[in-house]
Order: C-alpha cells, then sequence, then structure tokens
C-alpha cells in the first residue's frame, strides 16, 4: 500500500518545533501497515526535519543556539545575502540537519524510541508556513 | 517483501565504529532481494547512524575528536545540563549525523562503494546497548 | 515497480554543484510513477547528496565556504593525513551532509520544492567521476 499526503504545518518562530503528533494526526493509513516506512520530506530549502528528544523543551533551545553558533549569520564571505542576514545560515543548516526523515512503521505505529520526536527546525525569522510531503508504504 | 529486525547492539564506548559485518549478520532475507532498499533507524537520539570509510580506524578517532570540536561541551549556553556534559552534545550530533541510512540492495548485497562502511555514532560515555530497526524492502 | 539505475557523474571541481536535471534524465520510469521514492546513493565517502537552492550560484560558493571553516583541513588532531589535506574534512563533511537523499515521486515528477534541487558535494580537489545508484520504487 502506498500513500502520500501534503501536509501544511501553521507559520512557526525560528527554531525547533516538536511536531510528532501535527503529522500523525494526518496519516490516517498509519493503523493499517503492519510493516513499512514513513517518508516525509520538507518542500523547502531553509527549514529542515530531523529527529531528537522529545521531552525537554530546552534541548530545541540549546539546538537553536548551538545551530546559530555553527552557522552564524553575517559571515564575511557570504555572497547571498540579498534575502536577509538569515538566509544563507538557514540554507546550511538545511543542508546539515537534512530535508527528509524516515521512520518504520511497526503495527501500525511508528517504531521511534520512547525519547524521539519528529522536529521541524524552522531557520528562517518569517519563514511562514512550510509544506510536507508525507509517503506511507508497507503492507 | 518486506522484512522488519529489531537488532541490538552490545554497548561501545564514546566514538564512532564500523557496524557493517554485525548488521549485515542480521539480515537474512538479503541474498533474496535483487533490487531493494535497507533502511536502518536507531531508536535513541544521543546516537546516530552514518556510512563512511570502512578500513583505516583513524577516520573513526579524527571524526569522534572534529565532531567534539564542533560540538563541545560544556558550551555556556547549553541549558539541557542535567544528564550530563555529555548529553546535549550527543542530542546535536545525533540530528547532523542522522538518525537512519538507507542504502540500495543489488543482486542480494549491499550496493555500497568497496570504501563505505555503515557507521555507529556512539555520543554518550555510558550510552549502553542500542536498538536499531532494520527494515528491508525489495523484489 | 522498481528500478535502479546507476548513473556515472563527471568529474567535477571541489565544491557544490546542481545535478538535478542530469539525474533525472537518466531516470527514464519516473513519469510512470504515480506515488513513489527516488532514492540516490553515492558510492563514496568523500562526497555528498545533498538538496539546496537551485537558483542563485552563490549559495553553492558559500556553502563550500562555509563547509571549509566547519571542517578545516589540517587540524592538528588529524591522524587520517596520508592521502592529502583535503581527505579528512572530506569524510567529515560526507557524514555531515549524508550520502543519500531520498524525494517523494508524484504523479511522475520529483515533487520537490520550487526553490530546491539536488547538490552534489564533490569534497576532494580531484575526486574523479562519481557513480550514484538510482533506485526508483512506485506504483
Amino acid at each position: 500500500m502506498w500513500q502520500q499526503t501534503e501536509i501544511t504545518l501553521k507559520a512557526r518562530s525560528r527554531g525547533f518545533h516538536l511536531i510528532t503528533k501535527e503529522i500523525c494526526q494526518q496519516l490516517v493509513v498509519l493503523p493499517q501497515i503492519d510493516c513499512g516506512i514513513l517518508h516525509l520530506f520538507i518542500k523547502h530549502c531553509s527549514a529542515s526535519l530531523t529527529i531528537n528528544e522529545n521531552a525537554d523543551p530546552t534541548v530545541r533551545t540549546d539546538m537553536e543556539n548551538h545551530l546559530n553558533i555553527i552557522t552564524p549569520e553575517k559571515a564575511p564571505y557570504f555572497q547571498h545575502t540579498d534575502e536577509g542576514d538569515d538566509d544563507m545560515p538557514a540554507h546550511i543548516k538545511s543542508s546539515l540537519l537534512g530535508a527528509s526523515v524516515s521512520i518504520p512503521i511497526t503495527f501500525g505505529q511508528l517504531n521511534l524510541g520512547i525519547w524521539q520526536g519528529i522536529y521541524l527546525g524552522e531557520h528562517r525569522e518569517h519563514g511562514g508556513s512550510r509544506t510536507i510531503i508525507a509517503t506511507i508504504h508497507g503492507e
């Protein structure tokens, strides 16, 4: 069985956001899959998807602060600056973290570890709503 | 054909470890797949999976040393510190490197490059055993 | 339907290169897939695949310059140096960016965002031609 769904995430502030519940609510065929894979792909190159800790919100804050150290604004060699100081760092973060995650499905559920959740990395100050393509495939 | 296997990796020291053989030994249906994909997912957010050089152990040492420079312990802005100095850097490394790898299967074998192997990134001092979900899908 | 194709990319200079068209030209079954996934895997550990901005070439230059800051040559702790100063940084970049990308296929086309393209990250000075395994699966 294949199912593909376009999911629109509401606009969020710059930083990392836990979106596991919001995603799962839209995966209506998930309970029917005994064995499969969920593939999530974000159709933007200034945001990212990643898997990380689902309990303590300071993990998301620390992640944002550290990614800003690794990929600071206003690096003197940046040439792609017309769309704002947050734009080129956002592109680099999106490649470091990735545009997609894929998660095993086992007996109708995402087979995530107990502490794992799905993060949206919003790397722009005003990124607006974001579009994700969710592709479920399994049997 | 779909097959899903839970693989338990023994506890390993902090750093990068080549696990290609240990993974392949548990993929009993691999020889039956002419064309497919192996998806490996680690159910933890302080460890990671990645593909890298399979021959020289100093690559793994250099990787560990450099990741420790990129993501040092005791950054002054870290708030998520209750579980030890190695915890928040481990979370960041797990997102930079990723929780999953997917590898093409061709004529019953992983279609890796001659120098490629599967690495476990163990980012905690005492991470304990780690669980991987291996999903094979192909024909 | 499954289809696997080995794609040989011509040798390119160190840096990031947009390869979307070159890849798509070789995916002959793509128009027949209503719903599926394209998986691209590079069989090398000193190059990478990632998704990023497809319009402004300075994004690729800025990406290269910034990755060279994150992962500089001649770090004093590097032991894996026999194959040149660019070798160990190339291995680290390949793990940070990743060896594979997977992209949803919708009604015969890659379902990329309007600004997204497929990048080859060539991390060696003289990496030579590079081999990619393209696996298409869908219905």
